[in-house]
């Protein structure tokens, strides 16, 4: 009979591979949230250790430093917007928005955009940029496509709407700190008009 | 006859008040360049003494640390917004924005504005958030004044079209890194269609 081990955990421990995926979402999520909160410089490998609970040597054998960490920690975080839902077109200009505006708010953080603002460590500041960039570009070639289509307004100019839109959000992170429920639906019935009408 | 001091300066030394008024202007300078660049860790009494070649003793007679300096530059780089000039309301509130994007370019510059969006040093946030603040509620009540007039949409709600417009400096600056000559033009272009139209 396997022994209930130190920490207590009810759970029937998984073998194997699972246990070792948990371990790296457990690493992943520390990092992160480290990032999110202190920008780059704050993920340490003792950092991740202690919010992680994981050791820093488990931390070390998968990475050997501090940047091969964060630098494998944001890669995953990369990922590839899927096709839209919805079938509208407002629909699915929202949520290739709300797509945009989380990888801001979840994975980047305050300290990752301010990074990346501030060019605080150029080292990274590309990879922080590739967080964003393939969600921001899904995002202009749906608006370009609904321009091709007739959709939307012929002269639109997708590229200054997704400025505009990924802009918003930090304009009320700069003005007030947070961003409100609801303050995305204020920008998008405002920028709506400019992208049908005029 | 006055001896050519070391330096080599050809134009005549101004006595009195006036050299201790360019001094002042050389550390404020020094210090915004500095907060620009590499945000208020960069300023230092050492690294604005090197910037602005004014002798470190001399700052500390006028500053006891880093930080009275920084609050000192930054609160003397407030100022207030005048009267917009211009005769129509778009003349008027493309004034305005470009007085906000001043703040932002000028003084607060990328290291600045990406200590507040991080947050990354408290005790300061609230004061680079005050060297935008007149300029940006002066921006909101033009709108708001020209909704009143029946100028712009009855139902424009001026807060989001500031945040919008905030925002967009920093949204091109996370997205490229620069701001082009002639994307003010076309946000506004943008927005304009939104504040009026629809």
């Amino acid at each position: 009979m396997r022994a209930v081990g130190p920490t207590g955990d009810a759970a029937t421990p998984r073998p194997g591979r699972p246990r070792r995926e948990e371990t790296d979402r457990s690493i992943r999520g520390a990092a992160l949230r480290l990032l999110g909160e202190g920008g780059p410089a704050a993920v340490t490998v003792e950092a991740v250790a202690a919010e992680s609970g994981v050791a820093k040597t488990t931390i070390y054998r998968r990475y050997p430093d501090r940047e091969a960490l964060l630098r494998a920690v944001l890669t995953a975080a990369i990922g590839r917007p899927g096709d839209p839902p919805g079938t509208t077109p407002r629909e699915r200009i929202r949520w290739a928005l709300d797509q945009t505006w989380g990888q801001m708010a979840g994975v980047l953080g305050r300290g990752g955009l301010a990074a990346i603002l501030g060019n605080s460590d150029s080292r990274f500041t590309e990879l922080f940029r590739s967080v964003l960039t393939p969600y921001s570009d899904a995002l202009a070639d749906l608006i370009r496509a609904d321009v091709a289509a007739g959709v939307l307004r012929r002269d639109l100019d997708a590229d200054t709407v997704v400025s505009l839109l990924i802009g918003a959000y930090l304009g009320e992170l700069v003005r007030r700190g947070r961003v409100d429920d609801g303050f995305s639906d204020r920008c998008l019935d405002m920028i709506w008009v400019a992208m049908t009408g005029g």
